[in-house]
């Protein structure tokens, strides 16, 4: 410690330390949400999480006390993802109709595509089985939708006989619904089609707006995506 | 057996043992649906279901091999129970449109009301984590609503800009995810509030026809099962 060459040399092997905890930890993060997803959560053991990150039992128990911390920390970046994907829908400068089918469709799409999303989605349906305290789920999403239609119904850009607060729960039951049965009879290749059937089928009026939605249009103008596997 | 006084006794006597262990076949199978509903697939074992029936556990295993084909007994009586909804709702001889509505309204308080349909939804939800082969779920009801709705189109009772094997997917998915949400943030209090918000949002048109729906009318007509938990 004297030598004062050794000094810098140290402080960067510090940060290389803590560079390599911290990237450790999020590889255990992400094969947990792997696992989760393909697995469901009472079948996954910590040595699985182990095994998939290439680390000992006991360097995955140094970052998680335990299964139910590690479902929990994987639930709490689900809950991280969606205001992000509302933050992004916002910042296009879509009309209020056209946002919500275009956060619709990105939802669906981040859940067809990103591990942490099917995993979150999983170890919903399966919180009886947790013995963690997650976050309630639906009542925030519910609510963002139903802020938005409301705005869609002051701007005149909507028009449906059932108010604005009920179209929300109708909407986001049939968005939970369709990824859900997307899930288990199509392992999700059809839920960006179920999804704008769903926006199209509730709000008529959507037709139009909904051409405007980059998600949606990416996913028309894509011949592949557009297989009907029902 | 050479005493002539004792053959029909004895003939009474097996259609009793007979029928005894039949009771005993229901009562596990029940004991096993209120389980699987309560605790999930993974948290219940062959001793609860034998402490449930007061029974022993080798006489659980005489009437099933394990849990698997206990799980698979209570959704083979959920898939029973379907289309003897379908079956009820037929016989009042309703406008189509308003078959939609009662066949839906009654599964949703059928879902609240009864053990078995609880299990079988639970299960259904849980069928990746069970080793048994269990029927495909959604497709059969979704194929009725999508006979009934192009009938409504046929004769005349419902215009829609989807079309009815679309507006069919939606309404399952919608229902399914309705159902779900219900039980997880109200223990399913406010289900038959929230099919027929899904109804009328999903079919406008069906607005008149839910008037003549018996579950709905009951509905509407009881203060208490109307109170809006949401």
């Amino acid at each position: 410690m004297n030598d004062p060459a050794s000094w810098p040399a140290s402080a960067a092997g510090k940060e290389l330390k803590q560079e390599r905890a911290l990237r450790t930890r999020e590889g255990i993060l992400h094969a947990a949400a792997r696992l989760f997803a393909d697995k469901g959560y009472p079948a996954v053991t910590i040595l699985d999480v182990a095994q998939q990150t290439n680390i000992t039992k006991g360097a995955v128990y140094f970052h998680y006390a335990n299964k139910e911390a590690l479902a929990a920390a994987v639930t709490h970046e689900f809950y991280r993802r969606l205001p992000a994907i509302a933050q992004s829908v916002d910042e296009l400068g879509l009309s209020t109709l056209a946002s919500v089918g275009e956060l619709l469709t990105r939802t669906a799409l981040a859940l067809r595509d990103d591990t942490v999303m099917q995993a979150g989605a999983r170890l919903q349906i399966e919180r009886a089985l947790i013995g963690a305290d997650l976050p309630v789920p639906f009542q925030d999403y519910t609510s963002l939708v139903s802020t938005w239609l409301e705005k869609a119904v002051e701007l005149g850009e909507l028009r449906h006989t059932t108010p604005p607060s009920a179209l929300a729960r109708v909407i986001v039951a049939g968005f939970f619904g369709a990824q859900h049965i997307s899930w288990v009879l199509h392992d999700r290749k059809d839920i960006a089609e179920r999804t704008l059937e769903l926006v199209e089928a509730v709000l008529p009026s959507c037709h139009d707006a909904l051409q405007t939605c980059p998600s949606a249009r990416e996913h028309w103008e894509t011949p592949s995506a557009g297989t009907n596997v029902g």
